[in-house]
């Protein structure tokens, strides 16, 4: 655990230092806010989704965000291509399949995405996962009807056959590559009262899958900061509105040591 | 009135205890905010437009909202299927007709949408309510060039034509379903130097609409309650940028009896 | 300079007396935020990008912004034809080539834009005024990887070749028309921190655009007044998210006799 807290504050470090720049396709109501976390954490952020520029900007991108929150046709090409670029270029790709289960066109377009695209990692809740797997999830518009522990086998069993990390969030997180595996136990139950904070987890992780090589490490590291992120705003504000700037605020002030010693990931036997 | 009030706590328990899904196809500037209210009120909100899932994320929800700020072609389409389907399921539907009366697009397309599906309820300014009737409404971008007190009765009289609650706002707010009728006196001028502050009643309105069946008093209970978390708001704070913060945390502030309390709604007589 | 501080201010009292509309064709990442930013100051914002409104919205307006921050085919579409209406009408064009430099769309589409609207204005970051001149520019995403010194005579001699404002901004921001110059101080390191600061200055140019006919005044006006609103929000705090927050109550609060008291433009001999 010492070895991890002290990989976790070094990616970290790089993040700051060669503030990379993450190229995000995602949804009209998160942009804003996951463009300021990112700036936050000390990365670049890049919105960027037309089919006629996805090619070019990825290739300057050191990691590319996938978000499906609110799909358009056009959107999933784009997806798809900028994807596929990446895979090319070795630029790590993360999936946040947001409302999968709730609607075909969600569900399927995950599921395109996950045949077409090498994902480096896949974080959603635990219905938007289950519905990726042969098992069919319910999911209530964008919130999860199940628990983390309830999916927990067939999100390692996904993890398995795509080999790609996934990650499910909740009140506890799992995270696993299907040989290894984490729970992560930071975070706080305000951030289920701000939009998109789900989408933000994935932009704190894209920033340190493109720092950190091994993508479960950079997941956990990513979850475990920005539950950090979610305690520490919490000190400072119980209303949602007041808490959404103060989680801005955190992710931007903790430091490295600050990270590395409230970060609270236990490793999972598989 | 004191089981006005005694039903609009009611009201806003049956929200937080049932957190009723509620589908948006709305405009861009004011997605992550609207989205935020909802989650404030105690509503779950869920973003979605694409012509391909539209129908199946209605019925899964308890309100649609159609919102026409940003308007495109495709989306209206969107808007007029969603809300069939939602007629079909027996869900409310609420119209914001922004900037209706400015541009000949919005002003066609708020009357085809009024043409083609029933709504329960239709909020906008004085300009875009008498944009909908025969007299010719003239807005400037999305602020109303009329007050309430002058097409009141253009208001009274779509309401009886349409079978649907109309709600003119500004300074009072005027509420009738061509039977009856209310003024809501809470509010506070604060609230028009936020952008989406229209939009985010629509959306309030849309959480009442959700388990509360009659629509007039639906409609009645969520302009009270967005104007008593405006005059909360202002007692944090009197600039502009961290009003629209305060306003969000006063919407997941208020408590029932508090609703209640502060709550000004006046019958009128038609 | 006594001249300038007085014409500023008077500006600025003509921006919150006529409350000028300003249309806006921009990205999708700072619509809220340049919204609140053009209420806090005192215009009127409208969003609107469908081809089929944009030459009757930008005809109800007094200045109208072009941003490509999130572009798509579309919409570079409805950007020239309400930039040709607004030149038929005499309503100022502002364009904002947000990330030109980092993908071949966006340098071309912005100098596509650039050939059939006459601009009163364009305020880019170096990397991106550069991308506009035969010199190739290199941009990291939508970020700099030069610094205003640098760029100075490929902007001035662009300005001259075009007959348009250029603003270069950075640590200090270069205005010229080409004959005149400004050199502006105000700012402050935190306003990288925030999502859309840069297009957030853009539409507080285009707010002064609305009122003071001189192209270069209005942009060196606009460019001090968000500097001053910069330096005035980190009075408050120094962290990221609540920063953003504090700048919107700056833009709302500096009045015309602060305005004037703290701008710091200096002339440039060309």
């Amino acid at each position: 655990m010492e070895n991890l807290k002290e990989k976790g504050a070094e990616a970290l470090r790089k993040i700051r230092e060669e503030k990379p720049l993450v190229h995000n396709i995602t949804n009209f109501v998160v942009m804003n806010y996951t463009a300021n976390a990112l700036l936050a954490i000390g990365a670049s952020p890049v919105m960027a989704h037309s089919i006629d520029e996805v090619e070019d900007m990825v290739s300057l991108a050191r990691a590319l965000v996938l978000n499906i929150g609110t799909l358009e046709r056009e959107w999933i090409e784009s997806m798809i291509k900028a994807g596929k670029r990446a895979n090319k270029l070795g630029v790590p790709v993360i999936l946040d399949p947001v409302g999968a289960g709730a609607t075909p066109l969600r569900t399927e377009t995950s599921k395109r995405i996950i045949e077409e695209v090498r994902l480096s990692s896949i974080r959603g809740n635990a219905s938007e996962i289950l519905s990726l797997t042969d098992e069919r999830g319910r999911t209530k518009g964008v919130d999860s009807l199940h628990e983390v522990e309830e999916v927990w086998k067939e999100g390692l069993k996904l993890s398995q056959e795509l080999k790609t990390v996934i990650a499910i969030t909740g009140k506890v997180d799992f995270i696993t590559d299907g040989k290894r595996g984490f729970r992560c136990f930071n975070g706080h139950p305000l951030l289920r009262w701000v939009t998109g904070t789900g989408c933000t987890a994935t932009v704190i992780i894209a920033s340190f899958l493109a720092v950190e090589k091994d993508p479960l490490l950079a997941t956990a590291f990513g979850l475990s900061y920005f539950g950090i992120a979610g305690e520490k705003a919490a000190e400072k504000t119980s209303s949602s509105g007041s808490y959404g700037i103060a989680l801005l605020d955190a992710i931007y002030e903790i430091k490295e040591e600050e990270f590395a010693e409230k970060m609270r990931l236990e490793e999972v036997k598989i």
